[in-house]
């Protein structure tokens, strides 16, 4: 599957996560793959990129129809339960911010799968 | 340093850029210090912050002033030759999407440093 994610032309909402992570794993993977998959439920979700170095530095990207899904995807309760367990447990600091894609463009070539 | 950028209050713009690698170097570790470098001195430039996976994909997202400031870095010239190079030799596929940052916020506390 591709790690990029297929959004539609703009506008449209990107939600930047960047992170630095405690050590440990402390059910940060498992918790984190579960979050994609209730946010897939959601509606207006459209996609989400992700890349955390190995100095533990990560930018998570994910995309959105609207404002309104977003705050929908924020109140979520095993999100907000998620939420609570990264500020306590996983991240050592994040900072989000809210953005509206304006305008978007690729090179060079689409990747195929 | 922190690889957290220090960003103003919002309104102001982010360029996400994801991109997957080919293998090898040929010159971008070089090439994208001196493009950073050269992005610090584009009048508007606000802080960059990157990271990238082992598995070769990665994510960077740049913060300016405003649409303006982001069109001025597009096309100064050393940063042209290396969109061309990027384009040639050291991305399979790359996706750009400007984006107006409307809300920011940060937790659990600030990093030092």
């Amino acid at each position: 599957m591709s790690q990029f994610a297929t959004t539609p032309k703009p506008p449209y909402y990107a939600v930047v996560f960047t992170s630095t992570r405690k050590d440990g794993d402390w059910g940060y993977t498992h918790t984190s793959a579960q979050m994609e998959e209730l946010a897939r439920q959601v509606p207006g979700y459209l996609g989400i990129e992700s890349a955390r170095g190995e100095d533990g530095f990560g930018i998570t990207v994910s995309y959105w129809s609207s404002e309104a899904a977003i705050a929908e995807w924020k109140m979520q309760m095993e999100h907000r339960a998620a939420q609570a367990r990264g500020r306590r447990e996983w991240y050592s600091h994040y900072e989000i911010r809210v953005a509206r894609v304006e305008r978007a463009y690729g090179g060079p070539a689409r990747p195929v799968g």
